[in-house]
């Protein structure tokens, strides 16, 4: 099973949307970081920094990007970049695992 | 913020009840593991292999040990144990964020 090795992970989990949204933190040795984390179904809307890189490790749910009006449906094994200082959408379907890279 | 350090995490969740409690599997250099986990308010039984350590990093919850007939109240920086094969059950009243330490 794909694994990351040689990290740091912050114990406590980031919390949002009433725990609707959750994730932990990996710190790797060149100061990068990715988040892993669980969306539950439902509508969520993220606001970035750094731009990021979402990977849908399993599960199915639609996102708007930045400047896109329609929404595109995202599954498990498929990926989506979201530019810097900027909002995207999702409507979570199914349970969604995903790991998000911090792209400096 | 407490973090473990140098260890190896699996890239999937673990999901269990359709996505109401989910966890991480942390691989530590000397091979124990420990998971990272979130608990939606719910029922839940859960079965033991190895011995585990309950750490509640946040929330609050009841809990029902292996033997024991009535329900204990466990709140976060609080932490319980379970002996090896065995069952143990948990009312979650609040999302919970916990560490699982599976003790050899």
């Amino acid at each position: 099973m794909p694994e990351f090795n040689h990290v740091t992970v912050t114990k406590a989990a980031n919390i949002y949307f009433d725990g609707q949204v959750t994730s932990r933190t990996l710190t790797f040795a060149d100061g990068s970081r990715k988040t892993l984390g669980i969306m539950q179904p439902g509508e969520f809307e993220f606001g970035t920094q750094a731009a990021e890189l979402m990977e849908i490790l399993s599960g199915e749910l639609d996102v708007r990007l930045p400047g896109e009006d329609g929404w595109r449906r995202v599954r498990g094994g498929e990926s989506f970049e979201v530019p810097a200082d900027s909002k995207f959408s999702v409507r979570v379907l199914t349970l969604t695992d995903y790991c998000c890279s911090f792209l400096s």
